[in-house]
């Protein structure tokens, strides 16, 4: 891991050993993550050295979490370290991979270590759940910016890809969407739901549940899938433009929480369709895989709801209780018989 | 590549295809490094999909360029696209190892086409010069940083680590050693080369030179091999540390430009020592190696200068005209006999 924090300071390092980077780095992220035999050489050389398994994929994927872009100055450090590496995670989830290997960098603003233990707490605590190894990574002086490059193994040719998906399809979320972007509504002072119900959207904000059960059991099973991040007709619509197909989503199916509900009533799935920051899984699959993809639910205890059907006219036509619903960026703004 | 300028604007995407950012990456970022056949699935989904070829360890490792800690405000976005890359592909080349596959993190204060452009251009080229193909990356709102993580392969078993080497090894530098930091010092006022001298510094900051083909060939050669990002004497030291020995280094055998010695005269080894940012290659190997190194050198047009010898001793002892000069954190304060 290397670091480069008062790099450019004048004269040369004193000792290499007890440079506050060098020590920052070992206290708080020398085997922060799952010990793996397939790790050959992890943190302290130039670069990692990996061991793919004969017949698989790598799959290589990037995402960042910037202050004042996804987060707010004075988030919970401890949150920063798990979303950070949800967010990836939940990309290698949605290719139906396994994760591997992490690679962290850090651009922080001053070495404090309160924050960096908080941060090293969330980040290798999901880590090591999802059996993670961090292998390396960079520390850098700057604006607060973390930024995590993941590393995952997928059977060879069996990665699930957004552009597959067929008109008759059904498609399917995980989880409840929503609940993340409704609380940065809060923050802003823009919803005020109960207490209760704040608590559960805080939660699902600041550690989201990467479906990496799910992703890798939808194997074999899903023509194609997308993570939400950026809200689910977003993503849902990049995956239909991708497969150069349409949909039908009834919004009586979108699954929303107890809480978005109580926050938003009646307008809980314009939220449901626009928010972002979910990290739930939207996929597709021919309707010879319902069975299956119910008991891949019960099996890995993930929540999944079926909210339409693909077709070959393009674009998503949102439906409810039979009117076809207008979607603007301004929000529904009026029914359509 | 994902994309999160702006995610949290009001309402949803008015179209995912026409999004600027959307149109930014497909502009800027598709098809931008090499085409190779071992990409499955490159930018534009979740993740990428590679194929590691049977008996090749993977090799990862992330490096970032952060404005007013690595470079200055109004620095040559040509340059940075160059650099970003080059300092990850110089971590790539002191495993030994072929660079494949790269992640690009960016954020961007704002769009800035020409700005995009250049930096697209500087990347894209040293890119397809050493058949690294872009699979994915991530654009953010934020303070100037750029994050770059690398992939590639080298035989299993054979990465070139730094802690193998060998009391008794003899050590080796290339290139040249300072330049990038005296350009930094002049951009301080703090030297005034010539202006042909300082036209070379400049392009040795801006423009380093990975050292792929010595790395590579370095294989079955090196003992151990380090890159010198933070200055030849911090870098060498963790190399000795890493391989529980220490070395002498002979000052009159460091390899030192033209222009660093029109800059600095008789302190040009100081720099040479103490100086970051050259992203030259600093390894040991066996005296029975000595040809082959030579020979190597020759093969890769790459310039190679022996500095010195490996010894039990720990520490780095620097000889002049057989004077031991003592070291410290402020420059050669003295000399010992």
């Amino acid at each position: 891991m290397a670091c480069s924090i008062e790099r450019h300071g004048s004269g040369a390092p004193r000792s290499i050993e007890t440079a506050p980077e060098t020590q920052l780095i070992r206290q708080f992220f020398t085997d922060l993550g799952a010990a793996r035999t397939d790790v050959v050489l992890g943190i302290g050389d130039d670069a990692a050295l990996l061991r793919v398994a004969a017949g698989e994929d790598l799959v290589l994927t990037t995402d960042a979490l910037v202050e004042g872009v996804h987060f707010l100055a004075g988030a919970s450090a401890r949150s920063l370290g798990h979303r950070v590496l949800a967010v990836n995670l939940s990309d290698i989830a949605a290719m139906g991979a396994i994760p591997n290997w992490a690679l962290l960098a850090l651009n922080l603003p001053r070495v404090d270590e309160v924050w960096l233990r908080n941060f090293a707490s969330g980040f290798g605590e999901l880590a090591r759940a999802h059996a993670v190894a961090l292998v390396g990574g960079n520390v850098s002086r700057g604006p607060l910016s973390l930024t995590v490059a993941m590393a995952g193994t997928v059977p060879s040719g069996q990665g699930l890809r957004r552009d597959r998906a067929r008109s008759g399809d059904a498609l399917y979320v995980s989880g409840t969407v929503g609940d993340a972007s409704a609380w940065l509504k809060c923050g802003r002072g823009e919803l005020t739901p109960s207490a209760r119900a704040a608590e559960f959207l805080q939660r699902r904000f600041e550690y989201p549940t990467p479906r990496m059960a799910l992703g890798a059991g939808l194997l074999g099973l899903a023509s194609a899938c997308i993570d939400v991040s950026d809200g689910l007709y977003a993503d849902a619509l990049r995956l239909l433009l991708a497969s150069g197909c349409g949909a039908r989503i009834e919004l009586p199916q979108l699954p929303v929480s107890w809480a978005l509900r109580d926050a938003l009533g009646d307008r809980a799935w314009q939220q449901a369709l626009e928010g972002g920051e979910d990290y739930e899984l939207c996929f597709t699959a021919p309707e010879s895989a319902h069975a299956a993809i119910a008991a891949l639910a019960v099996r890995t205890a993930t929540p999944i709801a079926q909210i339409g059907r693909l077709r070959d006219a393009t674009g998503i036509e949102l439906v409810m209780n039979k009117s076809v619903m207008q979607f603007s960026p301004l929000g529904f703004d009026h029914f359509r018989s």
